[in-house]
């Protein structure tokens, strides 16, 4: 892993420019075609496209089995089964939290992912493990890959009592933000879960991101009530709600009045292009001014057996669904995986431009369009200004 | 591209043995952990899954653009748009109809594609002139991949007058197979344009495969239509629907007797898992005893610029509408995407049996579940007893 300065010639931007980068001390030090590489390890990007690192805002790494045996789907089709399921699996894995977490990491990373957004589960029973497993990750892999930690009450807030406690004492132990989930499906109370949480993100002064799998009037009537709060506590650009499959379901007249106040509010939806449930209408609340990211979700887990952690996989899923064909089309699925995420987790100095950091990939195809249609394996990686992968091996610290 | 006889060590198949695949003469000669490879040039398969061909039931072989310069997607939203905009660029393409089915050819081969069934357009402007393209494909890559070609009437039959006569001559050139296309839909005319079809059909032998994209209430009653000429003209077997989004939108208790009239006269499915329409409900087709089969449909093409010809990422996409997450869920997607489709194209001496023909790939991964949610690169791809392609590189004949 060269940690010195690098010299990334032939390779093409999003725009179809050729380019040369170099990268001193982590940042990008010069862009363009007579850009002065003198002196720093120079290597050859082979005609590739060069785009700033993907962004997974919304993953479960406390959940992955990756590097584990294959463990069949166990769970019923419906969220308590899954959530029972997975209470009675986690106690006996063989690999700890923090090394399942660090192989799904790798598996980002060699897929040119370089910020996430990860919940992790908080309960009474848990308390802080997952969460301190996760942080554990974090800060071993923290030179090839930015984490962020949401305290994802999977079992309930009020269904769970004493959740909300661990919850402020995640915050306390590293967490970056507190979730939520369905106020109605799961604990059947929406003013009780969500003036918990707002509350208390209030009072430590984090975000809020809440999973709403709720379909229906029942998730309009959340999306609304998360609205609500989100202007009485001062908390606007700072919520997101994960999934939102209701706004894919309801009336379009509904979901317009919805949109409007998402966007007024600055409350972003985080959308993994679910196969089996709507999808939110992203397009047209992209054009309406909301703020929409992307996420993997689960991988290889109690929940979810798919996907081994490729945001562009993601976004051909996102414009698979969305029916985009068009190149600004694909395009926009590519931004919500992107700088969509980026916008989300707050990575300011993120994209490609002199004095950011030096967080790109570089991959074989012609466009945009076509690495997301196609997502062929990356070439080169790039963290912090240190190449972590290699045409799909992960060379990171670990 | 050995053409001898091989020795294919250290594989594990679909039930999780170990075992050797020994192939003389094109065909499997020996299977099992102590079958003799005396004399063959042994491979080394690392551990890695040995599963049968993958099968493409749905290509549009005449329409790709691959091998060509990216281009980006040109046409409006609807299905005439389509078809207009189709016309106005394939007189244009620099790369005739051969070559540039050869290349997705060599794209479906590196993919494990041991068979497949396209649609080929045929009208009285473009005479057989694609068909005449397919088949040069066809005898090119013959040692690489069977191809079964179906005269496909893109602008319609009625609409589109003439066209049931180039069919009909395009039968006598080399084509197995009559298409249609949204009786109603395109032609307007439901009566009218079956009964050609299966006149046409009848007269000369050879099976039906219609696109259905008509939806609803038009879509179930082409299909009843379909079912009833099928039992009119004793084509029981010989029959496939393509597509069929009218049979996830329906009421359920229509499409339930639809799908038990599908199930007695054997009247196929075949899948692509449409993103942004209504999938079949597969499984309960499966379940009813209706045939389903799988294929990519357009690959970058003037219709849709996603996929790279890979069936395992098909029955992932089919998996992921489904809602699959169970292992049998997941072997049903792949069971589509391989059994189903061999039993469409009717390549008798399928699957992994001793005698069979020696078509076959080796994947690393550790479960069949785990091939269709990862599908990672072939690492051998096996046709006719000669390897054809080996870690995503083509090998085969050209």
């Amino acid at each position: 892993m060269p940690g010195g300065d690098l010299h990334l010639a032939n390779v093409r931007t999003a725009d179809g420019a050729r380019t040369e980068i170099v990268v001193k001390a982590g940042r990008i030090a010069a862009l363009g075609t007579d850009a002065d590489g003198a002196g720093a390890t120079r290597i050859d990007g082979n005609d590739d496209l060069v785009l700033p690192a993907l962004v997974d805002s919304h993953l479960h790494l406390d959940k992955s089995m990756v590097g584990l045996p294959w463990h069949p789907h166990a769970a019923g089709p419906d969220r308590t089964s899954r959530i029972e399921t997975e209470k009675r699996i986690r106690d006996n894995l063989p690999l700890s939290v923090a090394t399942r977490a660090g192989n799904l990491i790798e598996r980002l990373v060699v897929h040119g992912t370089g910020h996430c957004r990860t919940h992790v589960d908080v309960d009474p029973e848990l308390g802080l493990s997952s969460i301190e497993g996760v942080l554990e990750a974090r800060e071993r892999y923290r030179d090839a890959v930015t984490v962020q930690i949401v305290a994802f009450p999977q079992s309930g807030v009020l269904a769970c009592p004493g959740t909300i406690e661990v919850m402020e004492a995640a915050l306390g132990a590293g967490a970056d933000l507190l979730g939520g989930i369905d106020p109605a499906g799961i604990d059947g109370d929406i003013d009780g879960q969500l003036d918990l949480i707002f509350t208390l993100a209030e009072k430590h002064d984090v975000g809020i991101d809440i999973h709403l799998h709720d379909g229906g009037e029942t998730g309009a009537t959340e999306v609304a009530a998360i609205v609500e709060r989100t202007k009485a506590h001062g908390m606007q650009g700072r919520v997101a709600i994960s999934h939102g499959f209701c706004l894919g379901d309801i009336a379009e007249c509904d979901a317009d009045r919805l949109i409007a106040a998402m966007a007024e509010t600055g409350v972003t939806n985080v959308t993994h292009a679910p196969g089996g449930s709507s999808i939110p209408p992203v397009k047209k609340m992209h054009e309406a001014g909301v703020a929409i990211a992307a996420g993997n979700d689960g991988i290889r887990d109690s929940w979810c057996p798919y996907g081994d952690g490729d945001m562009l996989e993601r976004a051909m899923l996102i414009g698979w669904r969305s029916n985009f064909r068009t190149d600004p089309d694909l395009e926009l699925a590519h931004h919500f995986a992107s700088q969509g995420g980026a916008d989300l987790i707050g990575i300011s100095d993120y994209g490609l431009e002199v004095g950011n950091r030096a967080d790109f990939f570089t991959i074989p195809t012609e466009t945009v369009a076509e690495a997301v249609v196609r997502y062929p394996q990356r070439s080169l990686v790039v963290h912090g200004g240190r190449i972590v992968a290699r045409n799909g091996l992960y060379e990171g610290t670990a």
